[in-house]
């Protein structure tokens, strides 16, 4: 039986302008156990800035999104341009702020962003095909940004308990006609009609094992679709 | 029941320059998990150079040790100089050919590497305070240069199946006056009287649920030595 053929879509290498490492991992590691065969795909641009992730603060350097994706991609990894829908059976887009920098620009204009085409041609190719979409942390918004009234999940709509300080993506979300579900990090919502899925990942504040285990939920759900 | 207080040290953010990610964030999967307390560091010095991982050529790029592995810390790291035996109860080294080039020159210079003096204090302290040493990939060359006669594994021997290109390292460790311990990829070696665990993670070519589970064995025996 052959292994499901999955895109993954990356940002850049690192939280604070790339993809956030740790979900990108994870997404990696449950779709080896899965059994899937994994393409990896980043736009070939400049990153909107580059920050010194020690600091906190953006620097002068000028860094390339695929050329930093392809860290995380041991160097295996091609031209977003390059993706082929009819090829693979499923993608997977891991969260980070790269993600609101470089494939759209949520991270400047919120709900009013553009994202950016190659994703955008992406997205609505999967969905026409009826093949799963995965997404994780604030990856979501893609899918809310550009498939109409879809359901997704960034964690919780509120951050009473001090767990979701980002908790204001939901109502944006919402603003833009989606449905947005209230999920634990461990867990995953499906949308059946979209072929979307979704995890909170590090938009809740949790020990990194729990926000591993919800991006194999994830995971799981995009293969068990796919 | 308080959590095992584990530094981790890092060694920039990128197989061919850096850490190797994904045993990186399979390392902080697997203490989140085991409940631990974790504090990264790493040194704050150049790196030896800078690969672009995309062509996987070296480039004219300067970049930090210490301010790459933020990438990897999402921030949250400390100067290796800063490091303090009496206030952590083990250690652990991913590997990646950062640790080869930029924690040792073992890149260079193989056995006749030099290391890194804060890496070097920091192994001799904890294995003279008796506290455990987790290292994987490449990384147990750093044990096998400055703990005399310890043992270790980076795989296997020989490359007789095509899964171990490097398998001479076990060779070089031999001559060190060390013993090489051959392993499969899921398992660790435990060196009871140094209290050393070593993991081969990618020296093997196999698929990464593999390599993440042999960390986790890796990770599970250090928690247990602590």
């Amino acid at each position: 039986k052959m292994g499901k053929r999955v895109a993954v879509v990356l940002a850049g290498c690192g939280v604070f302008d790339g993809s956030e490492i740790h979900e990108a991992s994870a997404v990696l590691v449950h779709l080896s156990r899965g059994g899937a065969t994994v393409k990896m795909f980043a736009p070939n641009v400049d990153q909107m800035h580059v920050v010194d992730h020690l600091k906190g603060d953006p620097t002068e350097e000028k860094r390339n999104v695929l050329v930093e994706s392809a860290r995380l991609a041991r160097g295996d990894i091609q031209d977003l341009a390059q993706l082929k829908v009819d090829e693979l059976d499923a993608v997977i887009f891991p969260g980070g702020f790269g993600v609101a920098k470089n494939l759209c620009d949520w991270a400047v204009k919120g709900k009013d962003c553009s994202v950016h085409n190659e994703v955008e041609s992406a997205l609505q190719a999967f969905h026409s095909a009826k093949k799963p979409i995965g997404l994780c942390c604030i990856s979501p918004v893609l899918a809310a940004k550009v498939i109409s009234g879809c359901e997704v999940t960034v964690g919780c709509d509120n951050n009473d308990d001090g767990r979701f300080p980002d908790a204001e993506t939901a109502g944006a979300i919402e603003k833009l006609g989606c449905k947005h579900i209230c999920k634990e990090v461990t867990e995953a919502h499906v949308d059946e009609k979209n072929k979307i899925v979704t995890t909170c990942a590090f938009m809740c504040k949790a020990p990194l094992h729990e926000i591993f285990d919800g991006v194999g939920a994830m995971v799981q759900e995009v293969l068990k679709l796919a």
